[in-house]
Formats: C-alpha cells, structure tokens, sequence
C-alpha cells in the first residue's frame, strides 16, 4: 500500500516513550513515496482515571478504520489488576478477531541470554488469540464468603482452533526447517486437548512437507531452556502461549527484545503490533526502557501490510544494533532509537 | 510410628525400577526397630490393557488403609492420553485429597544446570491439588464436526484455596527466609484470581512475620530463569504449579532430581509420594533412569510419617552422593540405588 493509516496507542508506563522511538524508525525506514498518517488515541491508565472509559465503542469504532495499530503498553499499579487488561487490551484482540498472536523468538548475537551455552533460538509461536480460557466466561458466587466458587471456563471451538492451526501450518511450510509443535495438555485437558490434537493431525495430512510434533505444555517448558534449538514453529491456546511466550522472550534476551503481532489474518479489522513486555511503570519517564521490542513489532507490522523490505531491513538494522552494543555503557531510549533510525534511512 | 504400611504402585516405563530403589533407600534408612511392611498393587498401562481398568473400586478401597502410597511412573503411548492420567494419577489425588502437592526444588552442588551462573535456587512449590482447571469438568459437543465445541472449566472454592494457603504459610512460616508468593494470572482470570489473591491477602494478615508477593504466571516464568534465588514458597493452582515444577525442575539439575508430595495433611487418607519424572518408556529397561528423584521422594514421606532425622539422612546422601557423581562415568540405575543405600545405612 501507498499510504499507511496507523492508529497509535502509546498507553501507559514506558509504552509512550517506546512507541516514540517505533515511531521514529518507522518514518525513516519507508520509502518517501508511502504516506504514513498516524493518530494516537488517548487509551489506558490516565483515560480511565479521568473518565472511568476503558475502551467505550466511539473508540473502537474510529479504530476500527485504520490500517493497524500499534499499542505500547497497557496497565498501571493504580488501575485494579483485570480493569485495563480485559476491559481494553484483550477487548481489542477479542473485537478485532486478533486470532493469530504471533511471537518470534530469536537469540540474536552479543545479546544476554540466562542459559549457559548460548543455543542456536530462532522459532514462532503462534498464540491462538480469541479462545480459551481467555475468553472471559467465568464467574463467582457466594463472593468474599468462606463459601465462594470462582469458575474460569476456557472456550474452544472447531472454528477457531482450525483456523489458527492452518495459519501456523502456512508460517511452517514456509520455514526452512518446516516444524510445527503442538503444546497443550491433553492428557488432563482432555476435551480442548482432543479438539486441538484432532485438528492438528487433519490439517496436517494436507501438508505432509511439514513435520509435526505434541508435547504437554509442562514438558515444553523443560525443553525452552534445556533444547530450544529444537522449536520452529508453535501452535498453542492462549493461555499456554501466554506463559510460553515470556519464557520464550526470557531465554532470548530479555523481555526487552521480544515483538508481537495481533493478527487478524482476513483483513476485516486492523491488526495490532506491541511488545510482549509491560507497561514498567518503575522505570517510565527515566529513559531506561529499550524500545527494540517495539521497533521490531514495527517489522512485523511491516510484513502485514505487504512491505516486506522495509521490515527486513529494520530486522537488519536491530541485528547489526545489537551486535554493536556495549552492555557496559547503555543507551537511552531515544538514543537507541535514534541509531536505529539511522541504520534504516536510505 | 514404629512401623509402616506402604502401598506401592510401581506404574509404568521406568517407575518399576526406580521404584525398587526408592524401596531399597527406604529400607535401609529405617531404624531396626521401624516395621516396614509393603503392598505393591498393579496398576497403570499392562492392567488397563489386560482388564480395562483404571482404578477400581476395590484397589482404592484397599489402598485407602495403608500409611501412604510410593508411586513410580504412570502412562504408556500404547494407552490413550488421558485414560491412565485421569483414570488412575489424578483420581488418586482426588479420592485422597491430595490438596498439597509438596515440590521442592534446590540445585544441589556439581548438577547440570542449564542456567548460566549457577544461581543458588532453593524453593518450594505449593501447588494445589484438587481444583482448578483439573476438576474433569469439561466437555465437547459436535464433537468431531465443523461446529464442534469444546469447553474445560477450571473450579475454585473458597474452602480449596484457603486450605492450601494456609498449608502454604505454615511452611513459608518454618523457613529462615519466610517469604511467600502467589502466582496466577488475576488480570486475565479475574474471578478465580480474586478468590486466590484476596485469600493470600486474608490470611496472610495472620502471619506478619511472612512476607508476601504476587507475580502473574507468565512473569513467573521469566524470574525462573533470571532470578530463581528470589523465590522462597511459592503457592499457586493446579495447572500453574504443574507448568512451574517442570520448568524448576529443568532449572535445579533435570526431571531426574524432583520429588513430590501428593499430601492430605489431615491424614484422613494416605499421602502419595512420586517422582515429578514420567514414565520415559524411551529408556525403560536400560537401566539408564536415575532413582534419585524417587529416592528424594522417599524422603518427603519419611518426613510426612514424621521420621524426620531419617528423611534428613536421605537427603543428605543425594548431596554427598551427587557432589561425587562424574557426568562421565555414568552410573545405572541400581548402582546409584546402592550407593545411596549405603550411605544411608546405620
Ligand atoms: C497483559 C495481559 C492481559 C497480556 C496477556 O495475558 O495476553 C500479556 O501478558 C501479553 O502476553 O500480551
Ligand atoms: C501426568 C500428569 C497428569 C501430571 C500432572 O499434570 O499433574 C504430571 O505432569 C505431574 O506434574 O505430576
């Protein structure tokens, strides 16, 4: 496309600061002739604190006509833990039938990593988005009595665990290495855990080049740090994909790294691109947040809209980034921001 | 007690012999006068091939009158997912009420550790044992079709989580460092979030010397890794902790080093001890598995029938034991038993 109309929600904590610098690299790195018009919405923390509004339907409705979105976090100690994140973020993954949650993971080069021995990482998760226990279908009675139940009912459906199973399909055939991983636990979840096995092993037949492969979502964990080489492509709930996700960003340098993309692969609703970490409000305003998370989800908004140089060269521009970093004298937000930036412009 | 009367399942793959060592420690820890009296029962993958049965009526009513219950392994891929997992492990834990599913983890000196720098880990996971997203309370309609919909709901009581807790506070209480965190997901999972944060927060106000934390699953995740020597108790649901005690396991040495307590502190039914390993039918026979981890197990239940300098003997010979282990000269199964045998004796 010629022109790109990006709604911006730069949210709470570090998230305005970084979206500045994605911001930035963006400008740079897309050819004069594409428009970038972008309008921020004014969405998190202050807004509910000054309104008592997490995401009312005029919103929604006026995002709904940009291109994408790109979101820097959301959630602040002061809002109650639930408020921001059902009544906003996972509002706007759910409204937007953001079914494909997609999460690289890379260990690039002279970045820190917890494991000895520095394994070769480079696989997708692809996080179902728009199921599951996410859905937010529980419930409770008797609440605050010595008699309470609180029930959480994950959801899954045929439709949906189909569709984002061909989606990871689609992203593992086109790999080199052409794996796909299913992690659940259908030895104790049996009925959602049937419903994605089954799902897996049909669509699988109609892609014999890809070789797949189940492990139980505790199993899996053991392997993110004992053999991560091993994953290529990942197909898992949303819940499941959740925890793996910021273990799998753990492993590869640091939440600080890891990108992500709230695809709605159809093109009925804009997409949503955000780093996996948080709003980290014990260091918003101090300069100390690194926007690459961000910048990278920048690369992945990108692709999604069809300039797949553009996102190429800004990967570039972060490996070459980090290559070049000196743990012992960081950076600020801006500053890498700005080296980045330089690194994409022609 | 002067004397005891196990129940042993030796299960599947490799249970049956790492439980023959666990049974060989266990003998040779115990003073003379200490009457040790075993009831091996059959049960696990050749039973429901040979009957169809699970855990009949009948076993469960016998197992019910022993002191506690040692368990190998259960599971085979030539049975179902699901059938010996629900059928025979978790319906143990549920008829017995294993509401404390004790999992301690420790990197003990010269243990492989994935983690660079070696961090000095030593925690322990409460995890809950009957509720939560393991109650079997799901199902599937149309099922196999187009429109098929799976559900599985996770079921939290007041009753459940505070009896938990409260086990949780006590062991958090009896340690030097007295910390306890909560891990869940209570900003996505709010209704059964709620119940388990404000009870933390409820009883903890009866425990000030103990201090309390919260921590979201998936950052949980990421601390295992970067920071294990925060962690002290931690106590969290039934599916958070089985994701969490894999993931402490491959950080503290491997799955070949981790016990667990399957405990019904009230004593109305048998405690169950078991390694946090499975079956690995991979090397069943080849006498490769290592028993420690049952062997560590055997001290969990030396210590819950209240044989305390015994349990702290047996663990006191895994650490000499392991400080002297040579990763290159691999011992088997047996030889390892024996060596922690005689280590133990009198
Ligand atoms: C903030 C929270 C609702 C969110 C999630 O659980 O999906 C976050 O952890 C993430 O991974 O994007
Ligand atoms: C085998 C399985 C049912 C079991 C569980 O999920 O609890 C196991 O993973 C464990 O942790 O003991």
């Amino acid at each position: 496309a010629r022109s790109i109309d990006l709604a911006v929600i730069p949210g709470d904590g570090i998230g305005p600061e970084v979206v500045a610098e994605g911001l930035k690299v963006l400008t740079a790195v897309l050819p004069r002739d594409v428009k970038l018009e972008t309008t921020a919405y004014d969405l998190g923390a202050a807004r509910w604190h000054a309104t008592g509004e997490t995401l009312p339907d005029a919103d929604l409705g006026r995002l709904k006509g940009h291109d994408a979105i790109l979101l820097g976090a959301i959630g602040d100690p002061s809002v109650p833990s639930g408020v921001l994140e059902r009544g906003l973020l996972l509002k706007l993954r759910f409204a937007f039938d953001h079914y494909v949650n997609l999460r690289p993971s890379r260990l690039f080069p002279n970045t820190a990593t917890p494991l000895a021995g520095r394994p070769d990482i480079d696989f997708v998760v692809v996080r179902e988005g728009t199921e599951g226990p996410y859905v937010g279908n529980g419930g409770s009675m008797r609440t605050g009595t010595p008699a309470e139940v609180a029930t959480e009912v994950s959801i899954n459906t045929a439709y949906g665990v189909e569709r984002v199973v061909r989606d990871a399909f689609e992203r593992a055939a086109a790999r080199p290495a052409r794996k796909l991983t299913l992690v659940h636990k259908n030895n104790v979840l049996v009925h959602a855990g049937h419903l994605w096995k089954n799902t897996v092993d049909r669509v699988g037949a109609e892609y014999p080049q890809v070789t797949t492969d189940y492990l139980h979502v505790d199993a899996a964990t053991i392997f993110f740090v004992t053999q991560p080489e091993r994953f290529d492509v990942i197909v898992t709930d949303n819940l499941f994909g959740d925890i793996l996700t910021d273990l799998a960003a753990a492993v590869t340098g640091g939440i600080g790294l890891a990108a992500s993309g709230n695809i709605n692969p159809t093109g009925t609703y804009p997409s949503m691109f955000e780093p996996v970490h948080g709003s980290a409000p014990d260091i918003a305003g101090t300069g100390k947040a690194d926007p690459t998370a961000t910048v990278l989800s920048v690369a992945l908004l990108l692709r999604h809209l069809g300039h797949e140089a553009e996102a190429a060269r800004v990967e570039d521009a972060v490996t070459a980034d980090l290559a070049e970093r000196d743990a012992a004298t960081p950076r600020t937000t801006v500053e890498t921001g700005d080296a980045l930036a330089r690194r994409v412009a022609r």
